[in-house]
């Protein structure tokens, strides 16, 4: 009982470095939103630069985890929970590349608003970012630990995501009629908040598939007793 | 050599079934982003209400070629090019479902839209859409054909939506300038040529996975055909 036969517990194994690659990856996504946000906040120019030259290591990893997760599915033929786990990471791998891909946007974003005037003090962009990368955080999370509840969490906040997504571009409308010379810059600002909801939006995807994942699995748990009693 | 045994010619035959399907559900989608498109150069609120309403049907496709998808997957434990397949089915369904909110996306944008005095003929957008509801449906045949050239001319003429993304916003942002009563009409004609854009990236997903299915399998095409000489 202490562990399984050695083909079992080899694949659990390599299950749990599938997450744990995928922990890796959601790191540097998270830390490429970080630095172009920042870069963005602090009209860091070398900031800027540093995020669009560095989508190597995220693409790399994409393909690492890919073939990991293929690997696992043609050699161990898992069904049920195990199964869906290795799907979901797939589908984790894209939402992943593609936030760091929305990294290099909002940094070519800065770019072009550095040269511009600035409109005002950046303070609810930083914000929708926090929550956008504590969202992510979360979603892989609960994806590692299988936890509905964490990512029944992260569903919630992006409620909160839109309303500053709309609040924002609300605000920065008054600026563009107040004062045509802000409108390019502020019309930056807007497709920047788009960006970042699209990263709530993939962390949503995340905790989707962490739901499905669980709870497929529940009820099959439910029935299995069912049948038992 | 008629046919394969009855397991495999029943694997072959709901491969095709999933294929079918996510062809059905390509069309839903494609026909949304049209009718948002048209209901948004028409002026036509019945239209816009059509798209907002109608989310259900690709909804329900969605969960039912995850289903097949994953039926597929613990039943019949595919290897190589058919799991290969499968899994890309799975990426494509998601692709398709979030093609689907964006025709949401648009219809909420012709609806603002349609409240302001308009900036201007529309004319580069309904090409944007024009020419990504053609990528899209060139992606998914490139899938069920297995046609390599076809998917790489998907990525092709992505360039091209990117080019009439940023010629659309260079133009509005100078009738915005010019005058400022424009501006929220302007904004969201931007918006909508994003939401267009982002239409081409799930169709160059499609493109990119179905490159990823065929030439794999071709490389280890050669490596069989090396071991057999």
């Amino acid at each position: 009982m202490e562990s399984g036969p050695p083909v079992a517990r080899h694949f659990q194994d390599e299950l749990a470095r599938l997450k744990e690659r995928l922990l890796v990856m959601g790191g540097l996504a998270e830390e490429r939103v970080r630095t172009a946000v920042a870069a963005l906040v602090n009209r860091d120019p070398a900031a800027v630069e540093e995020v669009l030259a560095g989508d190597e290591p995220i693409n790399q990893l994409q393909i690492e985890i890919d073939g990991r997760a293929f690997t696992l599915l043609a050699l161990q033929q898992p069904i049920a929970t195990d199964l869906r786990t290795i799907v979901a990471g797939l589908k984790i791998n894209s939402d992943l590349e593609r936030v760091g891909d929305l990294a290099v946007n909002i940094a070519e974003a800065a770019r072009r608003y550095h040269m511009l005037p600035p409109v005002k003090p950046l303070i609810d962009l930083p914000r929708m970012a926090d929550i956008a990368q504590g969202m992510l955080r979360d979603a892989l999370d609960s994806f590692v630990r299988r936890d509905v509840a964490l990512a029944e969490s992260v569903l919630t906040r992006d409620d909160r995501l839109d309303e500053l997504k709309t609040q924002i571009a609300r605000e920065l409308l008054i600026y563009m009629l107040e004062d045509p010379t802000r409108i390019e810059a502020a019309l930056t600002l807007i497709l920047i908040s788009r960006h970042l909801e699209r990263i709530g939006d993939h962390a949503t995807n995340i905790a989707e598939d962490v739901i499905f994942v669980v709870s497929a699995k529940d009820v099959r748990h439910s029935f299995g007793a069912d049948q038992k009693s």
